[in-house]
C-alpha cells in the first residue's frame, strides 16, 4: 500500500504530468490502493446522457460499436471520459478495500455510488461489458474503480430503489445549497421569498421543498408549460405556481413579481437546463438578493454583464455540486415529501427505468 | 416628455419586441427623454478593446473603413454594439437634461462617464466621427446618448485626469465586491486570508488593497512573471508575492499554500483574463471559503464541475460589475494608495494614453 498519495489523485495521473485527474488524458487504474484510497468492485456504470447520446448517434445506433468504443476509451484512458463531450457519469458498486487513512467513512461491503464524475475516477473493466447491449446509459459492468482521499461516494439506502436513490443523488447539490442560502437569510431575521425556475424538474422540485423547510416565507414555482404547472400544483410544493419562458426576461420577471404582490424574489434558484436564463433571473431578484445558478447552460459572462447592465445589486452563485452531507439531506427530503417522491417515480417510469 | 417608461429601457427597444436593450437588434435613440431618463451630450466613446481589435483587423488597419463601419453600426442599431464580438464600451459626456423622476442624482452640466455598456445605451452621432482617425479605441464624438432610470453613470472627479479615472471605473466592481466578501468574514469574527490571482493588474491591484482595508489577515498576490512580482513587491500591496501560472492548478495551489504556511486561502479573487483558472482557484481555497471570479474568461461549468470533482465546499461568486457606490469607492482607494495610482499611471503611459 503506497504511502505517497495526493488527496485529489495527482499520483494517479500518467499524462500529462501535473494536471488534475479530470484534465488528464490517462490515469493509472492499478488495483493497489494508497493509504487514503478506496477500491470499489464495479457493478454498473451510468453514462452521462450527453456522452451516451453522442456515441449512439456517431455509431448509428449500432450497440456493438458503442460498446467497443466505451471499452477502448476506458482501456486507453484509465477512466470513462467521452473525448467529444468531455463528460463521464457515475458508477455503482461495492466497497472492496479501504485504506487506513481514508476519510470517506466507508466499510468493505458497503453498496455505494460515486458522486464525483467518472471523468476523474480510475477505472478498469474485466468483463468486456458483455452484459451490456450498448443501447442504454445503464451499463452492467465488472471491474474496479478507485476513490481518492478527497472524493465523494454515498452508501445507497436500503429503503429506496437504487434508480430512485441515484436520480436524487444526481441533483443533490441543488437542494443543499438552496437550503444554505435560504437559511442564511432566515438566520439574519429575514425570511426570504424564493423563486424556483424549473420547479417541476428533479433539482427544482427538491430545491422548492428545501427552500420551504429552510425558512422561506413564500416559494414561487416557475414552469414553462401548463401540464408541469398542473403537476406542481397537485404536488403542493410551491405557494404559487406561474407559467413563464425563463429565456424571456420580461415575462419571467412579470410572472414572479405578479405572484409576489409586485415585489421581486429575495432568492432565485435557476434549475432549467436551457441557455439564456441569466437576465431574467437577475431581473426577477430584488436588490440585496441572491441568484443561484444550477444550470450547466449558464453563461458566466451573460450573468456578470447582465447584472451590471441592469444595475442589479444581486449576489450570483455558481451552483457547486458538492456540500457536506448533500446526498443524505436530499434523500431525507424525498422520504419526508411523498409528493416529491411521486414526481421522481413518475419521471423514472416515463424514462422506462 | 413621455410618462410611460421602463426603468430598464424596454420602451426604447424597437426590435425584437420584449427583449432587454442589450439583447435588442435596434434601439430608439430619440433625444426626447422620459420622466426617469437622462440625456447626455456625448464627447467621447471608449470602444471595448476586443471590439476595436476585431474591426481594425477586419479592415486591415484602414482607419476610414473602421470609422465607416462604426458609424453604420450606430446608425442602424441605435447603439454601439459590435455584431461580431457583441461588446460595446463606455462613453464620456456632459449631462444635458434630467427627467424629474430620474433616480441617478445627476444635474445638467455634470461631466460624467457611463458605467453600463454601450451595448444597451441608446446613441445618436451627429458629427460623422470626423475627428477620429479610426486607429484607436478613443473616439472623439458629437451626439447624444440616453440613460434609463435604472442605469449607472459616475461624475468624473475634478482631481484626477479623465483617462486615469476611467481606467479605475472600468474595473470598480472588483474591489467593491472583494471588500464586501472580506468584510463579511471579518464581521463574523474571522479575519480571512486572501489570495488575489493577477494582483499586478488593474482589478487585481485594487482588489488587493480593498481586501487589506476590509480586514484581511494576510493578502497573497499571485502573478505570472518576475517583473510583475517586482512591481508588486515595490508597491507593497500584498503581504506575500508569489509566482505561478494560474492555469496550472497544482502550481497555483502550492504557491498560495506555500505563502500561507501550508494553509489554503479563505478568499480567492480571480482577476486574470485567461481561460482555465477555475480548478486552481478552487484548489487553493479552504473549505468554507469563497472564490470570486472576475475574469470574463471564467467557464461556469468548469467552476461548478471542478468544485464538485474536488469535493470542495467553497462558495463561488460570479463577479457582478455593479455594487452601489462602487465607482466612488474605487476612486477613493486610488487616492488613498499612491502605489496603486503609480501602477495605473505607468500602465496608461505604456498604453500611450
Amino acid at each position: 500500500m503506497s504511502r505517497h498519495s495526493s488527496p485529489v489523485g495527482l499520483h494517479r495521473v500518467l499524462e500529462p504530468e501535473g494536471v488534475l485527474p479530470q484534465a488528464a488524458r490517462r490515469l493509472d487504474p492499478s488495483p493497489e490502493i494508497a493509504v487514503d484510497e478506496v477500491r470499489i468492485k464495479v457493478e454498473r456504470l451510468n453514462l452521462d446522457a450527453a456522452s451516451f447520446r453522442q456515441l449512439f448517434t456517431k455509431h448509428g445506433g449500432d450497440g456493438d460499436a458503442v460498446r467497443a468504443e466505451v471499452l477502448e476509451i476506458i482501456r486507453t484512458r484509465g477512466k470513462m471520459q467521452n473525448p467529444v463531450t468531455g463528460s463521464g457519469g457515475m458508477l455503482v458498486g461495492t466497497v472492496e478495500e479501504v485504506g487506513p487513512d481514508s476519510p470517506l467513512g466507508l466499510r468493505p461491503g458497503d453498496h455505494v455510488t460515486t458522486l464525483v464524475s467518472l471523468t476523474l475516477t480510475p477505472l478498469h473493466i474485466t468483463d468486456g461489458l458483455r452484459d451490456w447491449d450498448g443501447r442504454s446509459e445503464q451499463v452492467p459492468a465488472a471491474g474496479h474503480a478507485i476513490l481518492f482521499g478527497r472524493s465523494i461516494a454515498a452508501v445507497l439506502p436500503d429503503d429506496l430503489p437504487t434508480p430512485l436513490a441515484m436520480a436524487v443523488m444526481d441533483v443533490c447539490g441543488a437542494p443543499a445549497l438552496t437550503a444554505r442560502v435560504v437559511a442564511g437569510y432566515a438566520e439574519r431575521g429575514h425570511a426570504p421569498t424564493v423563486a424556483v425556475v424549473g420547479a417541476a424538474g428533479k433539482s427544482g422540485s427538491l430545491s422548492a421543498v428545501a427552500a420551504r423547510r429552510a425558512g422561506a416565507k413564500a416559494v414561487v414555482g416557475v414552469v414553462p408549460v401548463e401540464h408541469e404547472a398542473a403537476t406542481l400544483r397537485r404536488a403542493g410544493l410551491a405557494d404559487e405556481v406561474v407559467l413563464a419562458d425563463a429565456r424571456d426576461p420580461v415575462a419571467l420577471s412579470e410572472a414572479v413579481t405578479g405572484a409576489l404582490g409586485g415585489r421581486q424574489a429575495d432568492v432565485t434558484v435557476v434549475c432549467v437546463d436551457v441557455p439564456g436564463c441569466e437576465h431574467g433571473a437577475v431581473l426577477c431578484t430584488a436588490d440585496g438578493g441572491t441568484v443561484v445558478f444550477f444550470s450547466m447552460a449558464t453563461s458566466f459572462s451573460a450573468a456578470a454583464l447582465g447584472a451590471e447592465g441592469l444595475a442589479a445589486d444581486v449576489t450570483m452563485l455558481i451552483g457547486n455540486g458538492y456540500l457536506p452531507g448533500h446526498a443524505g439531506y436530499a434523500l431525507d427530503l424525498l422520504r419526508a415529501e411523498p409528493a416529491v417522491r411521486a414526481m421522481f417515480e413518475a419521471r423514472l417510469a416515463a424514462e422506462g427505468a
